[in-house]
């Protein structure tokens, strides 16, 4: 079984569209347990479409095509699909009756530009388009099925969904039962979490990478002769995994740090404040993108200026002057003001240099100290050197401050 | 001229990692004249990405390979380009020493691991790598140029930059000269911005559109016989553009929204505070992405509870119990508080439903109020309905609220 996939398209080519489908088609069919073995993209332009699709002939059973069946004159697929199969154009009852009846549902009228879409290669199966005027539609040449779909990703998802992933979960009966997990680990590199996993892999389980920082993500994949032992498999690559790399996973259910923060927090029955300084607010925007965290999240302060710091958060002015406002005691001081503020259980706090400028030699560009006050446990803090740009070291700083805040909760500190 | 790129990762043939490279790829190259023909993915699979190398040889001149060269056991790309070329893969002197520059640059001791990816193809040339562990590298075979580049985005695009732009620019030095310019605006949909161009295309200057939420990018692409035809074209078009569309163009010279309120603010000596309620900090986080942003903000509330819209902003309890947390009056005295406060110019507020929850017949999911208080203005205040997933409308409404802050330092209100 090999399912390739061509989209196309110039907008893709040139770096104006980000390609959605087939991201959301890998996802898709990942999680049947098929898979895209090769996936091209080629431009506007006939010669090119065709020669992707004579490359596919024979070498794959399946092949999703998308984009190039709008009305415009860039619209390109049908006329080289017909070439393609030797099957001309002509007009397709179906499709012109899909064509026709989604203007009628948005109370238009049938345009010449729009009759041009129901021209499809004689012979072809149409997939009626509920979502758009495009018909989508599929043709078999030596034993490979093509299947012709909208670029516009609604429309594309929609006709995947009714047509050709069924067909395609149909034809393939006898595959394996599979199935996959996310694990998302923090606190690691990409090459030391590889080393401590040295030997994890085994039968029947893949083991898949993604650098996504500043976490490391493990995508496993488990196959089996059965649903329980596919289910048997990843079960126990899952707790190998996890014995072997403990805290610094902080999610295998697909959960966001800040979700996973959100559900402890909620358990507990605790509360959160920030007070950010080189974060400017990074912290409490991941905290307030879970729905609901209004419960549990209650105030928080971007505190810029030494100013700000003084007047809203108490930091001692001496402090400030002694230490600076990159430092421990300033961070400490920032942490059980903001606590006292809002009378949360946890405040946290950052301070630091995000650079590019701003940098000295004790205090290089990159320097956080990140300070927490628990209701129990007091006040602490650490120092920390993160690398890369600005946003880099703000997206570093706000993932240790919620990962401080997660073994905190834990009483894994 | 031919260009064509190859992705590998079995990430981005599940549904993983959406391929960012490719997009960043063809935006690079388009905006200098080249393109890309043809793109590839393939997983981490010998065969498969073997075959996709091939495929590529003679057809292309040039070919980018992205991915792969990660310190794990499913990084196959050397290996495979070693079976390709027919050149054994030997340890590599200078790509050992980007491999020891850069973990001493991170204070981080050499592992076999890392040692693995110095190992290339032997007669590689080596395309050294300051930003992360992996070292690109280039071979020849029949006339097309293979590179081979890290899968990590801020890897693969700092090599694209230093070593293989600068190399197919002085290849294919006999194009037609060209410019490229991005229009970047807000406030209509991209089926108004297209009305509103209707007609402004012309010889010589190709008009793209990209929705990139919640703005509508223009993408102007002007080619001429000459560099000063070119430049010409580019000019009148923009011109043409800025005509019609007016002060829906926030930036023709690159600069995002929260930049080119930095530069006005900076420009007219003033300076910003924020109070955001169902941002939850995303519009200071915006603002303070911008380097040295420190100079006119000073700092930002999240008042996510009532209590802390009365205790830190002196919103008055009876505002809140009149008009509720998301209404004219609350948001008005959030800005004026905020702005008393801090002692800053302009003090901005929001306060709206984010969803999922929390909406009523009278207050829908996505209903948003904004406040502005301006040293000399006053206080003015504006009701938003927005669209969308939770992350949507906070994005959206921090994307409101910047625009009135430059609507207003422009005196465009």
């Amino acid at each position: 079984m090999r399912i390739e996939m061509i989209a196309t398209g110039d907008e893709l080519m040139s770096g104006l569209t980000r390609d959605g489908n087939f991201f959301w088609a890998g996802d898709a069919l990942n999680s049947i347990g098929l898979e895209i073995a090769l996936h091209t993209t080629v431009g506007d332009d006939r010669e090119r479409i065709e020669e992707a699709f004579g490359a596919a002939l024979g070498r794959a059973d399946a092949v999703i095509v998308s984009g190039g069946l709008g009305p415009t004159s860039d619209d390109l697929t049908a006329e080289v699909a017909a070439r393609f199969f030797g099957a001309p154009l002509e007009l397709n009852k179906e499709g012109l009756q899909s064509v026709m009846d989604r203007l009628k549902a948005k109370g238009r009228e049938l345009t010449e530009k729009n009759r041009k879409q129901a021209f499809l290669p004689g012979g072809s199966r149409v997939l009626a388009n509920r979502w758009g005027t495009a018909p989508g539609f599929s043709m078999v040449r030596d034993r490979t099925v093509y299947y012709f779909l909208p670029g516009v990703p609604r429309e594309f998802q929609a006709l995947m969904t009714e047509y050709v992933i069924p067909d395609l979960d149909a034809r393939y009966k006898d595959r394996s039962p599979v199935r996959t997990k996310l694990v998302r680990t923090y606190g690691l590199p990409e090459s030391e979490v590889a080393r401590m996993l040295d030997g994890v892999e085994r039968e029947g389980v893949r083991l898949g990478y993604r650098s996504h920082f500043p976490e490391i993500h493990l995508r496993l994949t488990a196959y089996g002769d059965t649903d329980s032992e596919a289910e048997l498999r990843m079960s126990e690559m899952t707790a190998d995994i996890m014995d072997r790399l403990g805290g610094y996973v902080f999610s295998t259910e697909g959960e966001t740090l800040e979700e996973v923060i959100g559900k402890l927090l909620r358990e507990r029955g605790m509360t959160l404040s920030t007070a950010e300084s080189c974060t400017g607010g990074l912290i409490a925007h991941r905290i307030t993108n879970v729905p609901g965290s209004s419960d549990y999240f209650l105030e928080g302060v971007v505190s810029y200026s030494n100013e700000a710091k003084m007047q809203i958060l108490g930091v001692p002015k001496e402090a400030l002057e002694a230490h600076g406002a990159v430092s421990a005691p300033v961070v400490e001081a920032m942490a059980r003001g903001v606590r006292g503020l809002s009378g949360s259980g946890i405040g946290v706090a950052v301070s630091g240099i995000a650079g590019p400028s701003g940098g000295t030699e004790e205090k290089p560009v990159g320097t956080v100290f990140i300070g927490l006050d628990h209701v129990e446990r007091g006040v602490s803090s650490g120092k920390f050197l993160f690398y890369g740009t600005r946003e880099q070291i703000k997206l570093a700083t706000s993932e240790k401050a919620l990962d401080m805040i997660r073994k905190i909760l834990l009483n894994n500190v």
